[in-house]
């Protein structure tokens, strides 16, 4: 046998990366590609991706179409379509018949109408992916495969098995089985397991469970993901409007819509608009997708110097209010992050429903209140040791307090309104957030050292 | 047949949550019992959480073992460890006995030495739990279960299936068989759809795949899983130091593991240091879990507050600077966390290698330069045109460009460097970055208007 395998690292793809562009390079076609070929499809669309157009080019004229297929499923969209745009007509129309329907579907999408009409007409299982075109990449509908297999309560459980034996499921097949009435709606659920093991005799009927969960066409691909999430379900039908069974979304689509959910959450938090956006994007892409956040955290920022600019008057006169009012501001802002995180991670994942919004909220106040009297009492005790005058001290603890008891309510309140909005609850949440504690941060310490102002003029 | 079902939300929990509280009240154990195992265990999880201390006593004296199993199968862990503890030796052991193995070792893992100890001694199938129990939480030992089925490759695949049927395997069983030599090593990987279609009288051998992915009990659960993702595995094997097949990662446990990677990761990024951590969370665990960054925070804080204090002359001279010190610091912190972000991301999504680190922190620092030229423009401008003084614009921006370069950089080295030491990327990194951000941006803003102060007292 040959050895069981843990899986390769990047460096070894690498190198893997190297051969072959050095076999290219030196004409040799055959062991370029028997070097490609000796990968997991997976890590082949990772050095593909990281050879350069040429030697791709190269490449694709010497694969045969099934192995084209592989790649194209395991290469990113944009990628994908690259590719797929480089084929004759003909090709591309073998190849996509060769596809997953669901990953045949996701590149017709990304591929310019026309050229998706011609390349449908000549495919010979467009019927498989027509079906999967219309709905939006975001739904149970953009996710499901339509490559299922579906039985008859009548039938016996031998006779199912030799069922399976003649259509032969291919590799992204589920392991259940759905069984449907004559109108082809969704009746029941079958474990592949449970058909191995029940007498050979048993109608499908008598052993299959009635009670089987679904969605439909247009549910949001995370709520479908949750509810596999919730009821460790390895695959989810999904049922049209009149409960007709029309596909099936699997675990692997499970995995990848978790992460992209994750991506878009710790993304948006961060100000970073596009969740396909990595290490590998273009530099291009990357401050396309980012800039327009700090043009709008720089004019945030402005309306929190001009809440200062009010002060200038006070600063002019105790210059060393200047370097205190960027610790209430920023404790502010932290408390309030953090707020924001436990929020958007409750949100996601579905821990959180209406009947709990205020409570959360009050609680959170409660949190940035007493978190505040913490950090209020240390920080203005610090700072009346470090300036000798206790007004200061007193007036950073009051102003840490209210900002911090502000900072937790608005880091609950502002994603739960965005939510309640029926908006993404990350989406400008933390631009939002710290325009607040920023702005009032500076107001509560600054207003505070106006009415002390005597005293600190006396130090 | 009942009807299909899209699962439930969490307002219709809280109303049975409410009907079972009416049927204790009432003394109606019966009813109140009824209207539990009505849900889906998933769900009694969940309403048995929302129930109070007493109700849940009077529940658990009437749940029968395999129910009361099924129930700490779902519990999260603290809330089993505290049901578990309140259950008499025999009872706990039968408990144990009927859950999974790998979700028997977890509830003994939590609790104390010698109460396991006795658990263990009571229980049955002890020998299934008793290998699970040494392994670190946090690895690939920790997270798979005993409960899988091994076949040898001289069995047909006739004789493999009569197995199965005897031995009739539990929910948790996965869909692939794994294929053991007489030494108990993993040779090989079946699936279950692989093996019903094949001829009966084939030898299990000659139709496993000998090619089959691996991990080690002492394998990170995260790497575990990254690897079931990038190849699609619906579950992955476990071997010792031997090559002695140990357990079985499946696909529930998979989820699992993203789903706490991300918590982890978007927790980590806004400094709360617990992924259990979430709004059901009790007060006292929030403010312990959340504080101690706060104080960091404060320390670091008045560490910037420190560095403006050496420019208190020249802000007492022109107290505007005041004003748009904090402009340079904020956008040196938004710059830093996108790039934080998405470095932080490709290294959970292990997108990122040794090799490209350099590459990665250059490309950074390109975003963040030219993102600083475009906000530091613009900004001057603005503050040119607001103040009428130019020279304030020219340090703006030029304090701008400066900070936002650096935010690029150390927003990609500091959790680079950090995964480099074997460190959680995530951890502290956004406390180490801006803690720069804002000493550098404060520095090179009041810096630079020390150099241009005549120009500036001339307005």
């Amino acid at each position: 046998m040959r050895d069981v395998k843990s899986g390769i690292d990047r460096s070894e793809i690498n190198e893997t990366v190297q051969r072959i562009s050095c076999s290219l390079e030196a004409d040799d076609m055959q062991r370029a590609v028997k070097t490609l070929l000796a990968l997991h499809p997976a890590d082949r669309a990772l050095a593909f991706s990281a050879l350069n157009v040429q030697e791709r080019a190269q490449l694709l004229a010497r694969l045969d179409i099934p192995t084209t297929a592989d790649l194209l499923e395991e290469l990113e969209d944009p990628q994908a379509r690259d590719v797929a745009e480089t084929f004759t007509n003909e090709r591309l129309a073998d190849v996509l018949d060769e596809m997953e329907p669901d990953e045949a579907a996701d590149v017709l999408g990304d591929l310019s109408p026309d050229r998706a009409a011609e390349a449908l007409s000549a495919m010979e299982e467009a019927a498989d992916v027509l079906p999967l075109l219309p709905h939006d990449d975001e739904s149970a509908g953009g996710l499901m495969t339509t490559s299922f297999i579906s039985l008859h309560p009548d039938q016996t459980a031998a006779e199912a098995i030799d069922y399976l034996r003649e259509v032969s499921p291919g590799e992204e097949t589920p392991y259940y089985l759905y069984v449907i009435d004559s109108a082809s709606r969704l009746i029941g659920v079958l474990s592949l397991r449970n058909l191995v093991v029940a007498p050979p005799d048993a109608a499908i009927g008598s052993i299959m469970d009635p009670d089987t969960y679904h969605v439909t066409t247009q549910t949001d691909q995370e709520d479908a993901a949750r509810l596999m999430v919730r009821y460790d379900l390895a695959s989810l039908p999904v049922v049209n409007d009149l409960g007709i069974l029309s596909g099936v979304i699997t675990y692997d689509d499970l995995v990848d819509v978790l992460d992209d959910e994750a991506t878009e959450d710790i993304y948006l938090l961060a100000n970073v608009s596009d969740a396909d956006l990595g290490i590998d994007s273009s530099l291009m892409l990357s401050i396309r997708r980012r800039l327009p956040w700090l043009y709008l955290s720089a004019l945030t920022a402005f309306f929190a110097s001009w809440v200062i600019a009010q002060f200038e008057g006070v600063i002019a006169q105790v210059a060393v209010l200047a370097a205190f009012q960027s610790v209430v501001a920023g404790l502010g802002g932290n408390t309030a992050t953090q707020s924001l995180a436990i929020i958007v991670r409750a949100i996601a994942l579905g821990e959180i429903d209406r009947g709990q919004s205020i409570r959360t909220v009050l609680k959170e106040g409660a949190t940035g209140l007493i978190q505040g009297i913490a950090v209020g009492l240390a920080a203005g005790l610090g700072v009346y040791i470090w300036q000798g005058n206790v007004y200061i001290g007193i007036i950073l603890a009051l102003a840490l307090i209210g900002n911090m008891l502000l900072a937790g309510l608005a880091g609950a309140m502002v994603p739960l309104s965005l939510k309640a909005l029926n908006l993404d609850p990350a989406l400008a949440s933390s631009v939002l957030v710290t325009t607040i504690t920023d702005s009032v941060g500076f107001a509560l310490f600054l207003g505070l050292a106006t009415l002390f102002l005597p005293h600190l003029i006396q130090t």
